[in-house]
């Protein structure tokens, strides 16, 4: 946990010195829950975040679950990635101030991660030996907790369980140049997510920021998204099955530019918490 | 099983009645075996085929395993996708034959499907509501039996465990304007896989042929691909890491055309057997 120790000295924020939401943080919302995953002493658990302990939970998070009287210090475990997803779908151009001057398409133009893309907050992004222009992209991500298949948008939230922060991270020269976004996006650890689950929230009012060294490149609310939280889910499961666990990341606000090995990145979505992870160079 | 038996009345090829590989089938190659997953009184398992019986295998196919002396009858069981894939990766525009006039490029073009779009042999093939153009792509599928990162071209068949066929159904309107190729690839059902798995087959020199109804649409030989199966299993791996069960549809060789409810499609790639889909009207 040294590395997340050390990275959280140049953290700026509203949160707490380890990147994770104080309780008061989620903006006075008295109902808002955080879990994180968690690995500790080789075992891999669920828990709610409680200030800087972990009260682990017994059961499936996603389906029938209790605390238990088991408690972790926050810094004795490795997080990890939210949940275990077998599917990550994405939302591309689904911002204006992302879009610019393009005209926005009238349904949402959708893409894939794969399990392989996830790491935790504190996990390396690691830049391809090939890659010389990998972006950034601060997302808020929908954490599925149901099956649902034809989903009218009305009744799309019963689909979601919670929120939490992701960067999709993007190649810009391969997205440009390949048949299709694949390597640009669905490359090994280029889908970081976390550090929490935040339930509680509205996802379509929370704030969206992304920091690189400490210095803000992207801010926004999830208010402004094109396809506002119900018409994606409902929109995906038209064609494709949402299943516990999956992941909707919702799109990015704003432009981005390159990271370089050694940059800090940091998304932080309202309520959830920090992510930060370090960029690498991949040999 | 009703239905397997049904449709098997109207299969003309080199198999047998069923659509899966007699022993003598396999082009007289000595080493080939055939792997099936199937569900019996509610059990999931893999076993051996041998004719028209199944031998059951204990463990892991994909790791360590040992025949049984359990036998259960074929047309006893139901049968399903030849793995629990978790990545599903698809190569497009890998057959001059399919390409056309235009020219190919100088590196693997890669797309994803999803584990929901996954299913076996005898399954129906869903065609959505709004859809009007819905296309058949016989292809020869990779079973993928090792974890594999950055694998040399030289050792990427070490990372193979097999082959099957597949089906990678394509949406061609949605293809043609989607911001990605997403729904049209990905969405559930659009990814038939089996009849079975086959080892001990030349996956760079098997027949691969597509029948509508019993007439021949599509047939090639996979000595045809323009980027062979060393090359596709050494690009995919510098960028995403290859893991037991994924599964690499190869491309699709000459034209294609829309399919209608009703119709039966079957994906026939030599030594596999027969992958039969019935195409069915979604609601």
């Amino acid at each position: 946990m040294r590395t997340l120790a050390l990275i959280a000295c140049t953290f700026v924020g509203a949160a707490t010195a380890s990147g994770l939401p104080a309780q008061e943080a989620s903006g006075g919302q008295p109902n808002v829950v955080n879990y994180v995953r968690y690995e500790h002493q080789g075992r891999v658990s669920y828990g709610v975040l409680q200030g800087e302990r972990i009260r682990e939970i017994d059961g499936d998070l996603l389906g029938t679950h209790s605390d238990t009287d088991r408690w972790v210090a926050l810094d004795s475990v490795k997080l990890l990635q939210v949940t275990p997803a077998r599917k990550i779908i994405a939302v591309g151009l689904n911002y204006q101030s992302h879009l610019g001057q393009r005209e926005s398409a009238t349904y949402p133009g959708l893409f894939a991660k794969y399990p392989t893309s996830l790491v935790g907050s504190g996990a390396d992004i690691v830049r391809p030996p090939d890659s010389k222009n990998l972006h950034y992209e601060g997302e808020m991500v929908l954490v599925i907790g149901k099956t649902c298949h034809q989903v009218t948008r009305v009744l799309a939230m019963a689909c979601v369980f919670g929120i939490t922060a992701g960067n999709d991270v993007s190649e810009r020269d391969w997205q440009a140049n390949d048949l299709q976004w694949f390597r640009a996006k669905a490359s090994d650890t280029f889908g970081p997510v976390g550090p929490t689950i935040a339930t509680g929230l509205d996802p379509d009012d929370v704030q969206v920021e992304t920091r690189v060294n400490g210095e803000v490149r992207q801010h926004a609310r999830t208010s402004n998204l094109i396809f506002d939280v119900p018409t994606i889910v409902s929109y995906v499961s038209r064609y494709v099955t949402l299943e516990p666990g999956d992941l909707i990341f919702t799109g990015t606000p704003g432009s981005t530019k390159a990271m370089n090995p050694g940059d800090v990145v940091e998304v932080e979505v309202e309520g959830v918490g920090v992510l930060r992870n370090k960029v690498v160079q991949g040999g």
